[in-house]
């Protein structure tokens, strides 16, 4: 005891040495968390190579959060005359306001009680009516708060929300992002969920942190006039030394943290990638080795767990003792100073009461400010939060970026020269030639197809066809075939300008006058009718002078005039998806076909579930209406709709050639 | 105020009435809320045909909740004599321990101050020395509960994850639930995250109801004896009733709380709805109707949001002014009594000193008690949480059960009798014949695939194949033909059992015997030898009695013994989906196929990207060994393998027919 009240007394007694301490604290804290920052972000830069999934990035707070953190603030709070900054204003004002009331609440409270303890009736009486008046304005204070903060954590999500999606929504890059690039896993998540986390996160912090360091000012600014500045100074000085010392103490916990997210974002993945293979799972019985798989994963998982709890134990005592007990007993020091000192002239000839009202608004006010200082050391914590999501959502802005701009990345085909494979094998390829995604050039003519020279490539750099040459012109119907996996899909996504040419020259109309009826067909969210004007709005629908009658038209036509009545007109929503049989799919895709009269439309399959008088009538219509076609089929009543041939053998070459009656060898 | 206190007096004087109308109060807020239990029963119900995201489930907190709750809490809680019923006690007893810890904190803290303001310089010491020794136990007794709560967590949340993931990877389950069932939509979050979600928050809540509840009995116990019973007899009747009100008037919360997990969940599936079908969305421009869509959602979202914001602002003001305002209203009014009590004989001739040691005991007691009692009314919010988690996660378990047990549920193909139709379509079904999932016969026979009256059936109920009849025995290898969609796809799942049965008989050996070589060759997670292996592990292949030198015999028949240099040898772990190119990955699957040898294989397009030799290779080393195969091809080169073709028209109907010289109407 004497040797902690002589530090306090000397300490006290040189106030400018006490504001020199914190003041070397507070920077040598500043100092080593940049030197951990630099040390820090290392790894996370060479970890975009082989991050699988998100979750692992080391999310620190350096300086690279705070970048990040500017980016995204630039976005949701785009100006200074904004809702959003009126917001912050707001929950700020609040804050102000409810310190205030805090403040008048102690005051009004301890006039209470000195009035209990006194034993005056009518001093409790008139305290506690100005309490009961004040009720209703205080009820308001607290829950405006909550109501500013709700709202602009709305604000900002509506703004970062549309900011992401005129990206994601904009030219494919929601194709190539599910399909192309392989650095995102699961961008519905980050669109929702962490969107909302981070503006939760972000707002929460912008509170936290705006309303403990209003209530350390106006505390010791109290504190000050009751019980002198080194009070509040010698506070100050302990809880930032503490602060510094917590910092280093909990530092393993960023990496803790990190690694946990990491085993539960692996944990995920196995269970989703389970999902994504579940019929090849099923079909080779491997759910005891997947089974293997995921609960090494959980296994893993808990082990970390564990040993974080435990860490968590012995941080969490330590913890304790210096940021709650020490300074608690630190604070009952301080506030005894002027009362224990016997020759202190104030309290010479002090009555009780005097004594104690003087206690308890220093006292009570220094609880206060101890907590609030607490708080902020506390942010670190919720720092380190904001710093994980906003991590993860400008992740999700340069990958968006990236492939608005027509890059991407992802694990690409080992392709090394190795000695013993076969010459016919596709995925050999001329060593020392690269494959560059975007390096080939692409003119928009109408009425024309033409591949010069363009090599089939998988966006992970496995050749399918090396080189590809053929020219299509309106009124050309051509038959494509070939194996699975030869490259007739891939042709079209090259012809649809969903993957990037990796070479050679291409000439096609725009892709509005192109049109692919997929195997799978789609079927959107809405009404019947929107099902059959795809991609279409109604509006656009009525600007184009289009009826429902018309519609009518097409839907008879492709002998589905039946559903009209079934399903109760064109406004009924449905689930297309599930409710339409395959057929009926197939049917309403060609009416959709009808409906839009592309110049070329690539049929993928399209009629293996269509009778076959529909599909001659399909073919003899679109001869009838200009729509030029390539079939994938390998039905043998389709030849007489052809003149031409594609070939593929699957072994990376292709044939273009025209159909003559004795090209008989494909088609059952 | 004199209404007030002639209340409070009246009430006090008669300890009798109080408590029986606290006992009131509590008995009108148990009916009532059954009642409303009741009531809202009844649309979570019939909400279980139209859900499509378990999200929109309404959960209430009523028995269906108390149900489902017995149940997990039968898993997770096993026995008696469990880890986890250990922690349970250990977590109340370090409750208990941090009550007292509490108490005695309250106690030395008054001394001190009451050794501040009585300017006693040896209390002071004593008092402060006292505490100094006793931080390491108080401490320790603080983090040990935090300690306890997170094994406890980790504890429940392994054996629910592990009770779900037995049932979940046993007899395809996940397969089921991922393809056949449209109960679930997102098996790996409720299998990861909300599982942990509902751990974490039952067992905060187990702390949080046993914490306030233990010290209500402990602060109302040491109030009775300094201010007697009434104070805190009192104090329980307003907090029933208080508590019965404020319920009342959250009650719209459940009700928009739901609203808003539906709102999130539409704009997260509209959102996982894009990326599922990204291609063809690409394919047709539709990336503005789908922004139509998903922003309409969110649209939704915000206004509900927003109107939420608003209920909660009004909401939130009553709840201070009754829970937080009123109820210190009443503890100074409870606690002020025997002090301004002027003819109390206790305090007479009372020291100032006494007066305020016995405020401050019992006012600080009061205070702790009410936030006590607060904390337990809150906990109804808490419930409310924990009821949303209980359903999600007992939907799960009852999903599992019925998938378990063979049955499904999902949205069925419209079969209205449309008039109109042609008859040659294949949706078209006899009606009065109801499709019955899981209706057919099967047998288990070696050597021998026999299908006698099987229609071919998706799990929706669109009938792609009427009637299948055919026989095929060991030695008899078959080629599969027809267009995509006709059901050569669904034949295999039947044939695997994926897929249910919907009628006839079928002859096959077991699952084991059965290998498929789907068109998407499959990787596991793991080294290159598990790649081979798959699904066996390493520990069932030295089983086996096979050695790493015949795998890479297997290698090399393949032409993949560069693969060995190439990645490093059989333990070599690489993201396998990723580096290996479409070729490599066939290849590694026919090797897998020379390990296991099974009885009959289906070869799904499997060879599209395989030399001729290599395939060659493959067909004549099958018969080798006797492995029968169903070969999905159009390669002409193939027929000379086969002996019977199995045709598929893509309009219900299939042929099965010997391969002669003049059968060379397919192929490619």
């Amino acid at each position: 005891m004497s040797v902690f009240s002589k530090f306090v007394a000397s300490v006290s007694a040189n106030p400018q040495g006490a504001a020199c301490g914190a003041l070397l604290a507070a920077g040598a804290a500043f100092v080593i968390k940049q030197r951990m920052g630099a040390t820090r972000r290392k790894p996370s830069k060479s970890a975009i190579v082989v991050a699988k999934t998100d979750e692992g990035r080391k999310a620190a707070v350096d300086s690279l959060f705070f970048k990040r953190l500017w980016t995204i603030i630039k976005i949701i709070i785009p100006g200074l005359f904004t809702k959003e900054s009126g917001y912050l204003i707001f929950v700020a004002a609040s804050l102000v306001a409810r310190t205030y009331c805090d403040l008048w609440m102690i005051q009004t409270g301890t006039a209470i009680e000195s009035a209990i303890i006194g034993r005056s009736i009518p001093e409790f009486k008139s305290g506690l009516f100005k309490f009961i008046y004040a009720m209703p304005l205080l009820a308001l204070m607290n829950n405006l708060l909550k109501f500013g903060l709700d709202k602009l954590k709305l604000c900002f999500r509506i703004r970062l929300t549309s900011h992401l999606y005129q990206i994601y929504l904009k030219g494919f890059v929601y194709y190539k992002m599910a399909n192309l690039d392989n650095r995102i896993a699961n961008a519905d998540q980050l669109l929702t969920q962490d969107v909302e986390k981070f503006c939760n996160t972000f707002a929460d912090l912008y509170s936290n942190l705006t309303k403990p360091i209003l209530d350390i000012f106006l505390f010791a600014k109290q504190l000050a006039m009751s019980i002198g500045y080194q009070g509040p100074g010698m506070m100050f000085g302990y809880l930032i030394l503490s602060g510094w010392f917590l910092t280093r103490l909990r530092h393993p916990t960023g990496r803790l943290t990190a690694a946990e997210q990491q085993l539960e974002g692996n944990f995920r993945f196995v269970n989703s990638r389970l999902i994504t293979n579940s019929e090849e799972v099923a079909f080779y019985q491997g759910d005891s080795r997947e089974k293997v798989t995921i609960m090494n994963s959980f296994h893993r998982l808990v082990t970390h767990l564990n040993k974080f709890i435990k860490f968590r134990l012995s941080v969490g005592i330590v913890d304790s003792i210096v940021a709650k007990y020490l300074a608690t007993t630190l604070g009952y020091m301080i506030v005894s100073r002027p009362f224990l000192n016997l020759t202190n002239p104030k309290y010479e000839n002090a009555r009780h009461s005097q004594l104690l009202e003087d206690y308890y608004n220093s006292g009570r006010t220094l609880v206060r400010m101890s907590q609030a200082t607490g708080r902020v050391v506390l942010a670190g914590r919720e720092m380190t939060k904001l710093a994980g999501y906003a991590a993860r959502v400008s992740e999700l802005m340069v990958v968006l970026q990236d492939l608005n701009r027509g890059m991407y990345q992802r694990t690409m085909v080992t392709n090394h020269n190795h000695g013993q494979t076969e010459s016919t094998q596709n995925e050999t390829d001329d060593p020392g030639q690269p494959l560059v995604p975007g390096s080939g050039t692409l003119i928009l003519q109408d009425h024309v197809i033409k591949f010069d020279h363009v090599p089939l490539v998988t966006p992970n750099g496995d050749v399918l066809v090396k080189n590809l040459d053929f020219e299509v012109r309106s009124g050309m119907n051509c038959l494509v075939c070939g194996p699975n996996g030869c490259g007739k899909s891939s042709l079209f996504r090259i012809l649809g300008e969903l993957w990037p040419l990796f070479g050679g020259r291409l000439v096609k109309p725009d892709k509005s006058k192109l049109f692919y009826v997929p195997q799978r067909p789609y079927m959107t969210v809405g009404t019947l009718r929107d099902q059959l004007i795809y991609p279409d709005t109604k509006q656009q629908m009525s600007e184009k002078g289009l009826l429902d009658a018309k519609l009518a038209e097409y839907l008879q036509q492709v002998h589905l005039g039946y559903l009209l009545e079934r399903e109760n007109g064109w406004d009924a929503e449905q689930d297309w998806m599930d409710v339409l049989s395959g057929g009926e799919k197939q049917r309403i895709a060609m009416a959709r076909l009808f409906y839009h009269k592309p110049q070329f439309a690539i049929l993928d399959e399209c009629t293996s579930a269509v009778s076959v008088d529909v599909e001659g009538f399909m073919y003899t219509r679109c001869r009838e209406v200009g729509i030029t076609l390539f079939t994938v089929s390998h039905r043998k009543s389709l030849w007489k709709y052809h003149e031409y041939v594609l070939q593929f053998d699957g072994r990376g070459s292709c044939e273009f050639k025209r159909i003559d009656p004795e090209t008989d060898e494909f088609g059952s």
